[in-house]
């Protein structure tokens, strides 16, 4: 069975753990993604890595790329999948994996599409969930929720391995890419800004709704590009006005 | 979410690392099952085991059981699933996870089942799938095939609790009524004309792009006040530094 992965790529957000890096690489290769981003994390033990990866899995190690910063891990990715097991009402919609899978087979045919993945301990924060198209959480026993890092990479990618194998062909469109929608969101939260829209205490509440509703839309290029030149021009009404 | 997992057991015959014995406690107690029985490796280290499990599932650690036979280990079960990534003639049938996890948690009602996984580098033998009622492979990419002992451990029992929760009454959104959207609709249009973005001989044009935006994410009432609120403000705002 081979699976139309090439597009997808798991993002390990500030792992604490070489060993887990290198389990997480076998565990990605056993499901068909050999593409793995460390962000935050350049300083790892590659040699703990490689250990744990299995001599199997030590490719996919030596192709790691490292960035510094989260954005410009996700900068050039369209669609991008958090995992978290915090919910809360500000995290969310949240969906199973199960759910996601076939969402990501499809979006994946066009579409370079980020699994993302926080610390150990913490997981990801409503900071980096905030790029996220969709959140999911796999379910777990009440008993204990923790899930080891590597087990829930392989959780998630078998569902999305399994889903790829019945997939069907069908019109999938062009997302627009990250870097493009956070310009947009920018330049909305600038606009809100100035017309005393947004609370200055909390800048971010209005914008955390606005993502949620494009988010599940799914933004092409050319909306983004409308969206901001809406703005564009409502900025030069409010300033032609002024003076 | 509780799963009624109490009847399944993971049976490790002959596993060779204890590490990755710690590592499965803690996959099968995420997923509900908290019985482990140890095959043939008495003399495991289990401070290792511990480690790995992490302080959450060393309870499930400290009561595993142990045998010398395997005969002796699944006597007392009434079921019994193999897993395999060997696929041959003699020692099929094979079933997919997802398949054999709606019969594993039905026949667990009233029946003890045991999860069977074999040594880390060869799997079982066909004398130990003797043993079994069905066999299990899970599906993997042709570029390895070989999976890490706790990864096959929680896929299978992830596939069991999936399948144990009984249909979720996953929040069906209430979306807004037409004649709330209509009306954001008729406020837009309106602020778009105001500030000259629309095209008098064609006004249509650019709403419905937004429309499509907004009817591909299902728009929610709350949402359209937010919309509304936004309008308003920007209308109040050129209003305001008209005069």
């Amino acid at each position: 069975m081979k699976a139309k992965t090439k597009n997808i790529s798991i993002v390990l957000y500030k792992p604490k753990y070489a060993g887990n890096v290198g389990s997480v690489a076998r565990a990605a290769k056993n499901m068909g993604i050999e593409n793995i981003i460390v962000v935050g994390a350049a300083d790892m033990d590659t040699e703990e890595m490689r250990k744990r990866s299995t001599h199997l899995a030590v490719d996919v190690v030596n192709k790691i790329q490292y960035f510094e910063r989260i954005d410009e891990a996700l900068g050039s990715f369209n669609y991008i999948v958090g995992t978290t097991s915090r919910l809360g009402k500000a995290r969310g919609p949240f969906i199973s994996p199960r759910a996601i899978a076939e969402q990501v087979v499809n979006i994946s045919r066009k579409n370079k599409v980020a699994l993302l993945f926080g610390p150990e301990d913490t997981g990801l924060s409503n900071d980096e969930l905030r790029y996220c198209h969709a959140v999911v959480t796999i379910p777990t026993s009440r008993d204990l929720k923790s899930i080891n890092l590597s087990h829930a990479v392989i959780i998630l990618c078998y569902e999305i391995f399994a889903a790829s194998i019945t997939a069907s062909e069908e019109g999938i469109p062009k997302l627009a890419l990250s870097k493009e929608t956070e310009g947009m969101y920018g330049q909305i939260k600038t606009l809100l800004a100035d017309i005393g829209f947004l609370n200055p205490e909390n800048p971010d509440y209005w914008m955390m709704h606005l993502r949620h509703l494009f988010n599940r839309a799914g933004l092409l290029s050319r909306e983004v590009k409308i969206i901001r030149g809406i703005c564009r021009q409502l900025e030069w009404y409010a300033h032609h006005k002024k003076t």
